[in-house]
């Protein structure tokens, strides 16, 4: 396979996060929400936390439609140093109120080394963004978390970067680690980002890691979420992060790729599906 | 929607491939397979026809499996002169004989208007490659055969210019037109190709066309072709077009991403799993 | 150096197209303007023929910047059938004016099989657009040709692909062969395409072919069309070519990439003045 | 222009990188040479610090070739954990020593918040590098800096989120600022990035800042060095930034896209030459 690393030089061998390193593939328990096993783990919520009004309204319909992760942005890297930066520590309270009201589980960022502490007391699932997977030093700091890490996807990332930052988190000592595919930066123009389908399966044939899927950042369009979101699942992904909002386009960032309630639901229910599908057709093959 | 197209001071609108130019989607027959209703459509088969023996070994095991269209190409588009260019019109033999002994539709490659007559009278379905999606005599000669047409994406082009390209055809009186994505260029390097999986659903939101999944080409490595066929049925595809071969290892072309019979059949079981899924969910939604 | 090649079981040397296959650097002859050698070849004029004034109107100043090859299309390939395709036979008979009344040689593209003899009666320099650089019957026609042909890289083609056609006009035995680089498709979106500079040294490198660059579709943008022109020849181009138009605004393509007449004049004076300042300094070293 | 923005419902305006916010185009001293005036600007020297006896023997023909800049990484940012990352405080040290025993500005790279200071100290221009490009807190950092600072371009970034990531330096209050056009990430593989030479024009069309080019990371290839940085000359960039090694195959990294010493001589030779040539043309225009 060709090879586009930045750092020719280097060993590229995965030491930790390859497949040779470990006996068999890795489960990372969130709240009790398994990424890596025989389930489909879920977590849905508004891009950014606005208010406690909007947190617990997503929070409650996502609880009905029987999802346990509830994820939002209370630091928010944004493009624009004029761009709304999210809430910071008055949404990390906002978040610990829906995880106490609801017994979600909060997965949630953390963009830099200040704020990081603070993120890990709220959080079950500590989000590194595609803006920072090369961010070394915020990686080492994930690294010595005792929280689970989600590692997303760079939008100029091949594989091989991708998982050579997971070995900074790894090589810290950290080991409770899910990768996200979140969509690479192509030239085809009809979404956002261009959703790499093909690179959870390329994972799994070399990593024990965990890989999940973002749809609404890969495709960034509300109506292609839910097709995208199948796609991962049928793809192998072990779990979906999703974008919803009760009134998408009032939301302070990203409204435009947000799923309405009766959408998120008819996701979970089909994402399920299409993973018994799966589960069964192994068992009989 | 940014719109990167060539020519920005064209009209862009698809009048005859647009959703509003028809009151329904379009359902192609294809030797009793329809593509573009409730059913899946699946074409099996090698990438290039190399002998008798070669094309029976295959098409039997695709029969046994349930799939009744064999591709293969007589024809082989290649990008050095000096490469195996295809058997020709002795190829195209061998696919009349597979026809009459299987009963399978055959699907197979016009590359040029020299052979495009004689391709015609074999193919129950006639592909228009990638390479060719902007040779537009050739897709204007497709437009004026009586036989059904697979319009394959460009690897470096857009929606916008593959519905353009789609006009072409249908501009001249053929409306039994299939699109096929088949992955695009990126610097994305786990896979030959990036398989555009969100390109499904963005077609469907805008044209009444079939559309099929080519995830061999797409991604050029043989343990990726299952996970990424069934992520483009998830997705919405119509159908899906993927290589198969008894020794891969020796196949004349692209032996490196064709499945093994085994895998094929597996392939073939869960596509449908998935298909019925997506199905009985929308039905009690 | 990682290849991307769509047919990784060809053979990809370059028999013909390669440096090994020649004792020296090729110099084509188009009408007294030498491509390959010490000189910068300059062909300037409209996307299209639009009418006698227009071409006549260009020609007139092009001239009188001391430029001797006139560019226009009488056969237009567009991404829509309903598009401005050219004025076809009527073009290429003011084109023919062009060059009696001005004595310049004459560059316009051949689209397709059936109207290449008609542009071959007419044209100095065939060019043969990014469109078709895989239209393998349309490169064994120009192949065949007693006319000098351009061929430009197709928006999606690697460097091997681009060099792989170059073999299939070569290999027919037309020898007279230029190429031009116009640009590739990528995500950065200041400009239409991403003129890819580099190829030029990169083509240097490994082939004896001059190489020309095309600012004016690269980029897309009248106002970064100087910097490139003199960028690709900073790089070593053995030539440029270049879109200029009196009423840019009513061209009835690309107008928006079109440069003034008093701009052409300026881009003229400096890429000499780039060109012989490298030649000097090359001269000293 | 089309917007690939990854937050769309920000405010895109560029409040002080913007043409509109400045009387006229900023230039930046370092340590006495010129960025954004009639000069060219120059800075020459290895990757990284490797031994005393590397940077001496390198800066001794740097200043030989009449150049007043050293460019040399004491921390390294690194795909892989297990890569050699500079020497960090040692590497710092040299680089003083150099400064002192050749009197050059030294342009060296702050990589993250803990090592700025360190860095600051010694730096007379701090690079912030392409993977760091979204890494707002240490651009903030770099904005509360009394050194200047060279932004690169990410491997990845729009130029609207390039110059939104300027503007993250610029509110803070550091108006000492250059950009580094240092290539993309594509799918043409004839070099490691894409040199996306028209973005140098693109910048100086909206933007009061001074930009240069690194043709050394953007080719990867030392025999394409000299070809694109004279083509960022004379696309306009204010000055360039090139690799130079005595001895690239044992360099610790990145050693294929250093220049030799004579070589590296050559470049500025006919770097000066190529920007001469521009001034005296403007000059008569």
């Amino acid at each position: 396979m060709a090879s586009l690393s930045n750092d020719s030089n280097e060993n590229s061998h995965f030491r930790l996060a390859g497949l040779d390193g470990t006996a068999s593939r890795s489960i990372v328990d969130v709240h009790g929400v398994m990424f890596g096993g025989s389930e489909l783990a879920i977590a849905g919520g508004p891009c950014g936390v606005e208010s406690k009004e909007q947190v617990f309204a997503v929070a409650r319909y996502i609880a009905e439609a029987g999802v346990r992760l509830f994820r939002a942005g209370a630091y928010k890297p944004r493009t624009s140093p004029y761009s709304f930066q999210g809430l910071g520590p008055e949404g990390l309270a906002l978040l610990r109120a829906v995880k106490k009201e609801f017994d979600l589980g909060i997965v949630t960022e953390a963009t830099d080394l200040e704020s990081f502490a603070d993120v890990e007391r709220v959080a079950d699932l500590i989000q590194i963004g595609a803006r920072n997977m090369q961010n070394f030093a915020l990686l080492r700091r994930a690294g010595n978390s005792d929280k689970p890490i989600m590692l997303k996807r760079g939008q100029g990332a091949t594989l091989e970067e991708w998982l050579s930052a997971a070995e900074y988190i790894l090589s810290e000592g950290n080991s409770r680690l899910i990768l996200c595919e979140r969509g690479i930066r192509t030239w085809s123009n009809h979404a956002r980002y261009t959703f790499d389908v093909s690179v959870i399966p390329a994972v799994k044939a070399i990593s024990h890691l965990p890989i999940i899927a973002d749809p609404s950042h890969a495709t960034g369009r509300s109506d292609l979420v839910i097709p995208c979101a199948l796609a991962g699942v049928a793809a192998g992904a072990d779990g979906i992060l999703v974008e919803t909002h009760c009134q998408p386009a009032s939301a302070l960032s990203d409204g435009q790729q947000a799923l309405l309630p009766n959408d998120f639901a008819t996701l979970v229910t089909r994402a399920y599906k299409i993973k018994d599908g799966l589960q069964s057709a192994k068992a009989n093959s």
